[in-house]
């Protein structure tokens, strides 16, 4: 990345409040905004999670070294880049501690020690952590030494269901993404160089950002009963034979984050989708009248009850409060000032179409006020049958209730549509400017030559399904790598594969990754 | 502690799924029940922090050696506690790395960073975290080398509003003591001898335990402009002078566990106060017929959109599954079984007084069939309205609505109230035990007296308000401590110091601390 995009991509996260440089080179801090941000994509994936079945954990931050080292294959590709413990005061450590790169061997650990029967499984856990890796070159959320990540890992009785669940979370991740994060992505199995060590099969989404290059913004791996194998996993089967069960790990992290804001923000700053954002809707007051205050009020009391609110009123000017809800990226602003007082309706503004000035009257119409006659004769109804019970029926709180009801169904119309509105409009820039990024190229001359002529994007290009031929891409194309195989039904079998020329099994996505 | 009721605790804790030893010695790993417990415990207090107007936010685990040198006197408490990174994969490191013990310095570089203006005051931030802590002797929850806890640093533009501060925490850490965890607890300042480092002064919440020891449960803590001067934050004040924020910090931990554990434990396992309990109705069926599991399906439904349930049937036996349900505290258990379909009523059994059944009946009377004619002429009336307006009403729904409304009412209505009682019953064993262990010492004869003859609790004694009086007390009377000043109105002055026997300035609790 040129620094110009460096510089633009920081100045974001910087006055979007989604991100603070930490003391240590390569870590961050999470001001409110950024930390409320995480925790609503936090909760949104548990809700998915938990429909599953799987329930949250937390192990300790440190592994010792020893049993890090069990899992060889494994630690081959973390231990060079690992953060040693090996001094607590001034006491030298027998054992060094490592700081949890990932928690694979401490969850299969302590499975060793409570899983005895079949009756236990399926063991659904998952953990919300922090994880360390070494770094050299740094990005915010892209690339840190400490970030924030969910790591799944799940044991199974059967081959069959295992895989299944594979599947089945990355399902999950693709409607978050799709969805949720409002991105156009890919979606499919990782090659046999690009799969996680120890895994039979990954499963990845794949997101390309706007500078051409492509995140991967969560995998879903299984794992047959390799990693049970390995750390001495065993129960009871119905059969009362011991035997290994078959397992899964799934994982997404605050890269999601960078990926948010460098797909969906203007020149004014970020747009973040409803359904995550912090603040929901944020209040610009214009004026500073008591009926202008009350009237806020109402229509704040009424709103906050089911969205995220917020006043923005910390600086002197309007202006400059109306610039830091767009820069936060507020998906809604609220304008309330002597206009909207004068005949009682409220101004919304989108945060992606900020020239259309959406007006909502609030005023009871003919047929509400007949509502409210049948609503005042209901509660007379009741207080008569209730004389006999001795209970007092409130009739001033239902009629107010339903008045209230009346309002705010106007409101939560029109936003639940807008709201809808601006994350399909989110989606739908992302989706072309990923369809417009796809290049199919049938040979090696032409990728050559999109290389060249700097062609950001994904090329689709056959592939030998052979991982010796996919080991010589580095060679051939630097900085590019299989990001994962076009899920396509019917392949064209006389295509050659782009890198070798021996017979295609299917197409792969070649991309430029973070 | 001696073995025996070590163990005890112990396999409390595993027995109800609270707690699992960590791979690295004194860490501990939080299995699905004891995870959500703390969840609910962070809930519980988020809203309190939030309705003070706190947000939270994440700084980062590591901590680089210089920054936390700079907090000297601070740092002397726990430099030989710490936990070093001087190695990153081959790399040594030219500054180590620490993982926080606590985060005051790295608080306060990031405010040195982001504080300017006055505009910008009070700064109410507070972070959910694990700390780290070399320990010689562990126990779980009470003494642990990662523990997981909340710490809040605030920044304030005046010395009033600063102390206000620390005040009202101290408050909702003593609602939340007695009101959430059901405990008996002692609330005052702690003497020059005890505050902590820096601090002008230390308010603290500590609960005495059964076993006579007595635990540090939450602290809250006001700091002048001593560690803004120290990390150089400022900012421009409403007279345009450059000025020291005045500061304060707060916090509690999974020490609350434990203390949860040891107070409302019985002979079958835990008891957890139902606002906190990650099970609230522990579901058991008796019986498996298709009528049977409708109609536990229609109670689940009605009531898990309110509390938190779970259908406790992983072991065969039923025994055993209300054994598991006991041991891991569920407040409530809910029977049903044949007899409990044939008289549509259920039994429910309150975990404090498993002896007494307590059944509700879920039959409409005469009262309710009235209510719900009228409910049916009110949907008729609104059809005729909704004619002119082309909007259908369903009415089978609202009735429907209405009739499961009866039915939830009575269950809530009982459940609500016995929910009240269950708190209750724990707080007031609670508080007996306390009043009953705190004895009034005179003389140091008497004192020494009852430490002789095993008294174990607080020792209620008159004390000079001496730094050097207190520095003595360790000689005196080794492993007691002052665990605070006593908070009464009126001091008898005609009392002596009990340790040098000049005027006493107030009376203090003295106590053994874990
Ligand atoms: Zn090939
Ligand atoms: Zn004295």
């Amino acid at each position: 990345m040129d620094k110009e995009k460096v510089d633009k991509y920081n100045r974001l996260l910087i006055e979007g409040n989604l991100f603070f440089y930490g003391a240590t080179k390569g870590s961050f801090i999470f001001p409110p905004h950024g930390y409320a941000l995480w925790k609503n994509i936090q909760n949104t994936l548990d809700k998915k999670f938990a429909a599953r079945g799987v329930q949250n954990v937390l192990l300790p931050t440190l592994i010792p070294l020893d049993l890090l080292e069990k899992e060889k294959e494994h630690v081959t590709g973390f231990s060079p880049e690992c953060f040693y413990v090996e001094k607590i005061g001034n006491k030298k450590l027998e054992t060094p501690l490592v700081l949890r790169p990932t928690s694979e061997v401490m969850f299969y650990d302590w499975y060793r020690q409570i899983l005895h029967s079949y009756r236990q499984l399926p063991l659904l856990y998952n953990q919300w952590c922090s994880v360390f890796r070494a770094e050299k070159n740094t990005t915010p959320f892209f690339r840190n030494t400490e970030f924030l990540w969910q790591e799944g890992h799940t044991l199974h009785a059967s081959i069959q269901e295992a895989r299944q669940f594979t599947l089945n979370v990355l399902s999950d991740y693709q409607d978050y993404a799709e969805n949720i994060l409002c991105l156009g992505i890919i979606v499919g199995q990782k090659t046999a160089g690009e799969k996680f060590a120890g895994a039979l099969e990954t499963y990845t989404v794949e997101c390309l950002l706007p500078d051409g290059q492509c995140l991967q913004l969560a995998t879903s791996h299984y794992f047959g009963d390799n990693f049970c194998r390995l750390m001495e996993v065993k129960f009871q089967n119905k059969d009362n034979q011991m035997q290994h069960p078959f397992s899964t790990s799934w994982g997404t992290s605050t890269r999601a984050i960078g990926a948010l804001v460098k797909a969906h923000a203007d020149q004014w700053g970020l747009i973040l989708p409803f359904e995550i954002a912090p603040v929901q809707i944020a209040f610009i007051l214009i004026g500073e009248s008591p009926e202008l205050i009350n009237y806020y009020q109402e229509i704040y009391g009424l709103l906050s009850r089911h969205y995220r609110c917020q006043l923005y009123n910390k600086n002197k000017q309007v202006n400059a409060n109306v610039l830091q809800a767009d820069q936060e990226g507020c998906p809604f602003k609220m304008i309330i000032g002597k206009q909207e007082l004068e005949h009682q309706e409220i101004t919304l503004i989108r945060r992606d179409d900020v020239e259309r000035k959406i007006t909502i009257k609030l005023e009871e119409n003919e047929l509400e006020k007949k509502y409210i006659t049948a609503a005042e004769k209901y509660c007379k109804e009741l207080s008569e049958i209730s004389r006999e019970n001795k209970k007092e029926f409130e009739k001033v709180k239902i009629v107010n209730s339903f008045r209230q009801g009346q309002r705010t169904g106007k409101i939560f119309g029109i936003i639940s549509r807008e709201a809808q509105e601006l994350q399909k409009n989110l989606y739908q820039k992302s989706v072309e400017f990923r369809n417009k990024h796809i290049f199919s190229v049938a040979n090696f001359t032409e990728l050559e030559k999109k290389i060249k002529d700097g062609s950001k994007g994904l090329f689709l290009v056959p592939f030998c399904n052979n991982l010796d031929c996919e080991l010589k891409i580095k060679e051939k194309a630097p900085s590019y790598s299989i990001r994962c195989i076009a899920g396509e039904k019917k392949v064209d079998t006389s295509h050659k594969c782009l890198f070798c020329q021996s017979a295609a099994q299917n197409r792969v996505y070649l991309g430029r990754s973070y």
